[in-house]
């Protein structure tokens, strides 16, 4: 089996998931009074310090547990949206279903609804999206790092020169594909979220920087953990783990980045090996993400062919079977045959020259095969 | 350590925790469309089928995964409330915070909201419920059994009278302290609430069962997993275990009841042990669950007292902080040194009758030490 799609969701390591059984001994409720539950309680609001300082947020800033980095997305938002109709939200093409399909729900509330263009090379257009700037912009959300393309969108840069235009703005950055691949500097950001599962932690985990707790509306009712936003009970072996998982991603990040570097460059390389490939990804791009579009071939074929010898590569988002790579291509101005020919290859640390040797091998005699019953 | 305190959660099963790790090999993303994610998701697809079958539901009915019970009952509320603001919501003074804080919330957005009396033996009343019964009622939710008192509250039948009164009222039950300890039985209802972390699962996965999937409403935005409802990387292994979990708590569930019951008489034997305790929990209750009153002194201080003594007990609901326990039994008319006094003793299987004889102990001491001081 090689698998090619971590952008989609990674393997959880060894080590993770043996600490977090550890964890299991913490498997007390943080809300009651008892003594274990207040230290574990103590515990999760320490990580919570060192998750912001890690993410180089502000030291009055806090971070919101969360199962999901959708979860987290649609919390950053609604908490956005208030009864002023006036009010605008700006959104990039490049957004993951989960605040795409937010920005698509407020449309069809009648809110005022702008789309950032984006650049060939997959980057948002940033004099587009300053130009939208106005004193009614409540909110901005783009992403870090393209789960399409791996286009670098300099979000806290960005932020600044937001700021400058309207100082109330709010500014969120989903960082899902950023965390632990490239450096993640959240100071100037409103909000910023992360995930577990991409960075071979376990799924049902993720969160959100704020940089104010009292912007953010409750969201799940109840209980009033997660300062009132996110009742439910806290799941503390899971925030246990997730704070394992993020600081080795971080640790291990210069060393993964430059080894999957080289993977990526040596696919680049041998992908010349077969005719009418072209690359979507730019070389300054996230190397974690290569997207790619066969020509004269429907990319979905090729990714079956390619499960049947148990290489498994992406298509479009992975995150749901709708394919909002068409819509992150579109933006970017690609043709009708690289957008319906569009694999996304994604790599994890686990991946070796060998198995990238290997799907190329496959992908030759894929696209080959399925070309010549074509003819 | 003693732990009485399984109504807020449970220790997860050794074998329980096993199998989660032998999961992780089904890492998969099951929105991506390559065969081993495929099949992942028709594995899931059946065990929604199985669990509604284990519950006893309609074969038509579907099952939804969320990340807690608290997010299952809050969107099965969001999902029932309309424009139409002539629509009456029903729900009982002994419902979970994630229940009445929503209730409260439509109070505050200028919603109809009723709550049904309680009985003295902690149970909803019943000809009270029917009679708040109408043309306009859209929702009536109802808890199985009281996380406080461990009473019960027929929740099938209801439903089934409540629909004669009005066939078009939806009916939910919040069944996260019933299942795996008494008979479940959905057939008549709409919605149903159930947890892995109260029955020895692991936590972060929970889910309701709907007899209708199509009343459900969009509540996580984003990739469209769960029938579009709640969208958010589907969490495969955690969905295993938490059928795991599932399966063995209703396979021992005869077994366990026999066996908590015994240590609930136990209990409430050597309980006459001790001056001025009143037992608030009928005999008829879940014997999982028993809430007792100190006289003339304040829960908080015995359960400190205890804590000390690494002895863990219940404070109103250990789901928060905030002492939801004190309405429950306002509403069963107890006094105010009952209400002031109130503790939680919860079993688990894992409790065992010495652990039980030396509670006794710790207590009696604890409470007359308390008493010699307010001399």
């Amino acid at each position: 089996m090689i698998f090619l799609d971590n952008a989609s969701t990674t393997k959880p390591d060894k080590d993770i998931l043996e600490n977090f059984i550890k964890y299991q001994d913490d498997f007390f409720n943080p809300g009651a009074l008892y003594k274990t539950s207040v230290l574990i309680n103590q515990k999760i609001d320490g990580i919570r310090e060192n998750i912001v300082n890690l993410l180089n947020g502000n030291t009055l800033g806090s971070f919101i547990f969360t199962s999901t980095s959708t979860e987290a997305n649609n919390i950053i938002i609604n908490s956005s949206v208030s009864n002023n109709k006036n009010e605008e939200f700006i959104f990039s093409s490049l957004e993951h279903p989960s605040v795409y399909n937010y920005a698509q729900h407020l449309i069809s509330n009648g809110r005022k609804v702008h789309f950032v263009k984006t650049l060939e090379s997959g980057e948002i257009d940033k004099n587009h999206l300053y130009s939208l700037i106005n004193s009614n912009t409540k909110l901005v959300s783009i992403i870090h790092v393209s789960n399409e393309t791996g286009a670098i969108n300099n979000v806290n840069e960005i932020a600044t020169k937001i700021k400058e235009l309207n100082s109330k703005t709010l500014v969120h950055a989903d960082g899902v594909q950023a965390l632990g691949k490239i450096n993640v500097n959240v100071s100037n950001l409103d909000y910023y979220t992360i995930s577990s599962h991409k960075i071979h932690g376990l799924k049902g985990i993720a969160g959100f920087y704020t940089k104010n707790l009292k912007l953010l509306k409750p969201y799940n009712l109840g209980g009033g953990q997660e300062f009132n936003i996110r009742s439910g009970t806290t799941n503390a072996p899971m925030i246990f783990s997730f704070y394992d998982t993020i600081k080795k991603a971080i640790e291990n990040q210069k060393n993964n980045y430059n080894y999957i570097k080289s993977l990526n460059l040596f696919l680049r390389d041998n992908l010349q090996l077969i005719d009418d490939i072209v690359i979507n990804s730019d070389l300054n791009n996230s190397p974690f993400v290569l997207s790619i579009s066969v020509l004269g071939l429907n990319a979905e074929t090729i990714l079956n062919a390619l499960s049947e010898k148990k290489i498994y590569v992406g298509l479009g988002s992975a995150c749901s079977s709708k394919k909002s790579g068409n819509r992150v291509l579109e933006s970017m101005n690609k043709s009708k045959a690289e957008i319906l020919g569009n694999l996304r290859i994604s790599f994890s640390k686990n991946n070796t020259k060998e198995e990238i040797n290997e799907f190329i091998n496959a992908l030759k005699e894929v696209v080959e095969n399925l070309r010549e019953k074509l003819k």
